[in-house]
């Protein structure tokens, strides 16, 4: 049974993991860390180092400002940290880095399976497929989303990019009288209702389509991917690692 | 037996018109006019004014300069004619208005049934639905066409407009940290490989999504809406009318 | 300010109902029934008769068996009831259909307003477009669904046969060697992880396809319906009424 | 540049492949063969084993009849031979492999680079996502398609349970009372229109679906794949190979 500190167990991601947590009879959730206090299913301290309970892995959802007490209790614990807080800092990213020396630790951009399967499957495919297919992205989210392109649309776009040896354009939507270049990918952004996510790769040929796409049914699909991590993590060596190593 | 006489038959689509116009009973290609007099299945005249043969309907898929003499030879000869060639100056326009006024004409924006049936559809919905739903227009063309958005996108996007109470604007594509507004309609031209044509409405509510589609498989898409004209023009009174008319 | 009584107030659809109606100032609950009597927001009752704060709609979220005491309860009090229930036999269908003699009362098979609308777009263009669309149908849901087609399939399917004066038959899946009929519809069942619900109508005509699909982000869409239905049956006369009047 | 001589020149194929060899300065068709023995480009012969040009490669567009001619003259004049031909019998695939010892041989099931791609992709991730995703393929075709589930999806769907070491099952649609199982994979078969030819493999997950899809827009892209197919077997040494090594 792995043991999980959740930090952040009051947000709305900390109550989706808290649900999910109890249909796995692999893990379980042995205390909570958050500000707001409520009493729950297990003890919640209001800051990590109040928290007395033995535990394999800490599970992160909270800021960015949770880092350091995070990385010192898990080196003084010796207790693996999987955090799947976005916004850190270059600094912060680097106090990550060393932490990882001394205890795993795992930190990825987008916490869903899916994605990151998408993610390794572009790196295997976009170079062989570009000397003949024009590449295209769309992307659709909700009306509230203040950012366009998604960062998970630039994160793709960005895989394919890499795996290119010329040098690509993003095109964040097209207007007036212009041929498409073939060293272009266009980016579209589509905006509206209560859409959770959706991901689509086109690669256009010559009387042929490719497209992968991914769509996000709800939150949950990142609590899945954070208790897969919490699995992957259980006893690991340390080191760095990120939902890559938990698809291969 | 409608008799048709087909004005740019050795055009690409006079070609798809005639092969087509092979499979049905209903309908015979008795004349064709073109520069490129090119022997073929019927008499081929290089110019409208030569042709002697008797027909019920001109079918046309050539270029607005043919304009004059097609009106000339229809209001002599008493014949309806289709025209299917874009590009009109409103001054020609002006003349088609005239010349229906003694002869049945049909002209329409865009061939396809489907296209025509889509938008009536928006018609009768998007008032209604815009009240709850954000409206989106993604269209994806091959990797040659030069303009952006497609001028059907532009043709739904104006009838979506125009049924709405309010102010709407177009947006093409999305960059940058702005919420979408509720008044615009974001509008995406995917371009690549040799994609014919799709074009997709999409109404996103709270809690669901409603897309209506159209994909052109083939030219041939267009040859069919041009023989169901001729059907439809058949024995027709003089006036003006278009594929709206045909489908209701 | 419509006041509400929430009959099944602590079920799946009652919680959504509630959360949804805190966000709309039209509407308040102000009053609940439930067997499971937890204090929340509004009184909860355990029988609607026991009920005595005055309201104008009961929205009824619950089983077949509470019909009786609520047409009652309405019929004394002259409220409006909408009910979101399924599963009515004959006889239930009957005594609803008295009762509307009386007071205003609501029912639909689908709450959703995206497939309502769907469901008369289809009522519109199916009989047109049979003379040269083949049609099918794909839905998809959840590995936890018992039953395939699902009922709102059927619901679109049978809206199309009815709209078409040849006899249609439905084929749930092919395999081996047979041509299709054109009076076939196609209606397949696609069931995996945790899709909320998708519908797809698909006309396949030559050189083209025309999709409409709708897709259920969340269970939100059906609590949508229901506010919606409250709002436009405030003040109503009596008479039965549908999703379909909602909309028109 | 690479001489090719066109077996059944003259067939659909045959023409596709002419027009597109003529914008590729890489290679040129310098004979045809067919019993139809119309004058064109290039000269026609009635049987290969009439022909006198020199060349590099044989491409096949015919029938398994014309199997020993071909390879007798690929060994005879050491040619490389690419066949496109479909439904070889057991015998005839062992004279294949039987002459891949002597000289290049290359036969694919499936000439489209993207549905190779693809397949590959479905070796690389099936195993992976079974453990947490269902697994269902839509195929669609045209309404003259006789055979269902079509040889690609089965294609597909044979690659997905070789790679999963569990007894997996086809299902071919769904109807009446039953609770979809993890070892199962739907296909469907959907049939209307003029659709030139859809593949879509569902991974359904929790919370998530991934979505990989090919769209055959014409008959070019066989073509397409098999003029690649030319340029990838250009002075190779003898062996088999198939368009799995063309993308690799």
């Amino acid at each position: 049974m792995i043991r999980i500190i959740l930090n952040g167990c009051n947000g709305k991601m900390g109550k989706v993991i808290t649900d999910l947590s109890e249909k796995n009879s692999k893990l379980s959730i042995v205390a909570g860390v958050d500000k707001n206090c409520i009493k729950g299913k297990f003890p919640i301290f209001p800051d990590i180092s109040k928290c007395d309970v033995e535990a394999d892995v800490i599970l992160d959802f909270s800021r960015p400002e949770a880092l350091n007490s995070l990385l010192q209790y898990g080196r003084e614990k010796n207790v693996a940290i999987i955090l799947c807080t976005t916004g850190y800092s270059d600094d912060e990213i680097k106090k990550i880095s060393t932490a990882s020396k001394y205890i795993p630790v795992f930190r990825s951009a987008n916490m869903s399976i899916g994605i990151n399967v998408i993610n390794k499957v572009l790196k295997d495919i976009s170079a062989f497929l570009y000397k003949n297919f024009d590449i295209e992205i769309i992307e659709k989210h909700h009306n509230q989303k203040v950012d366009a392109p998604s960062g998970t649309a630039l994160l793709l776009g960005n895989t394919i990019r890499d795996s290119i040896s010329e040098n690509i354009n993003f095109v964040n939507g097209r207007e007036g009288i212009r041929k498409r270049t073939h060293n272009e990918i266009g980016i579209h952004a589509v905006r509206g209702g209560s859409i959770v996510g959706e991901h689509e790769v086109i690669f256009a040929g010559q009387g042929e389509t490719i497209e992968i796409k991914h769509t996000a049914i709800s939150r949950e699909v990142f609590a899945v991917g954070a208790l897969k991590a919490c699995e992957f993590m259980y006893k690991r060596e340390s080191g760095l690692y990120s939902m890559e190593d938990v698809i291969s």
